[in-house]
């Protein structure tokens, strides 16, 4: 399985969200580091797998992949007998899964990961000040969008469905940033969110995933 | 095939993506009109169809949908053997495609709908003034998605691979409005972009869609 590799940095949720799935599949790869602030993502050789200059990219053999919920899906698909089923055979089931990734792609993520850029980056990464307008802004967006999840979450154990599945797996890495802000308070103020958060963090995919940030 | 139902309004860039879709299967369906100038969008009975208030929803039969992108992907899997093929029976064909269906819905729909929402929906549907500085900045982050574009279109006759898929047919309806703006000159600069369009904006199952704003 060595001919797997993603390209990518340890900080970037979107390669934190490969890489979880990876471990849910129990699948080996090679971890090719991208310096993000040298700008080697904006430069050849990575800008020849991904145009867009974004990490990750992927590779599985001759199959050069970016977009890491495209990536995701493939995994899930190729290796659907390895590891964690991560989408349903059942065309219907799959259908209500898939309305929920599309939920967290347009949804969620725009109101999370901006949340992500004031509230972690600018202050740890840039050495800037949050803007307290824009987070009240985007902080009252994720309110809305998690009172929608709380809702789902208290008639199906996943967002998805019954099991966990990469529904649930492409929130893992900008939630987990968000519990290091003062945005918690909007998943720990709803039940039901709360204990989906809880459960799903402490999936060891995600712990192993995470601890690739703390290896020197 | 009554029992394909499609929620909406005709003016909305999702509600037409699902339309086209249905047309390039040759699936009847029925549209049921929502009168988003009245709110009702944001009231039940619609709103228990998509809690987040947003057109279109999706019925077939007891299956009821949401999220214009998991609508189209749910038609070209469950009808896969009706009209035009939409994705590709080959896992890592099919992986491309998914790829171009993220680029459009992360890299292109992001800087086209604020164009569309400056450009058309402020002058022509809010009486609003478009602001001139974000014009300017979502024109530049589109010129270089389309710079992307047309190096994969000058490889490749359509984004996800030799044939007219979803990862096009998902680009139509918000294509369309832009060529009726200043935004057109970043389409039409670029020769393979420019190609691309005029054969995809030719395709009957878009045309029957539009007809529909045309009725009374």
């Amino acid at each position: 399985m060595a001919c797997l590799k993603v390209h990518g940095s340890v900080v970037s949720t979107a390669a934190l969200r490969v890489i979880t799935c990876l471990n849910e599949k129990d699948l080996e790869f090679e971890f090719v580091p991208i310096n993000m602030g040298a700008g080697e993502h904006k430069k050849e050789p990575f800008i020849s797998l991904n145009p867009f200059g974004q990490v990750p990219a992927f590779e599985d053999g001759d199959l050069k992949l970016f977009e890491s919920r495209a990536i995701t899906k493939y995994i899930a698909y190729e290796y659907a007998g390895k590891g964690t089923q991560l989408i349903y055979p059942d065309p219907k089931k799959m259908a209500i899964l898939g309305v929920w990734m599309e939920v967290e792609a347009h949804q969620f993520d725009p109101a999370a990961s901006k949340l992500i850029f004031e509230l972690v980056v600018k202050p740890l990464m840039l050495g800037l000040t949050s803007d307290g307008a824009v987070v009240e802004e985007y902080e009252g967006k994720l309110a809305k969008v998690l009172d929608v999840y709380e809702a789902r979450l208290a008639e199906s154990k996943y967002l998805g469905g019954d099991c966990f599945t990469l529904a649930d797996l492409h929130h893992l890495s900008t939630i987990n940033y968000l519990m290091g802000t003062q945005a918690k308070k909007l998943f720990e103020s709803r039940p039901h969110v709360s204990a989906w958060c809880a459960d799903i963090l402490a999936r060891p995919a995600w712990t192993k995933a995470l601890a690739m940030q703390k290896k020197p």
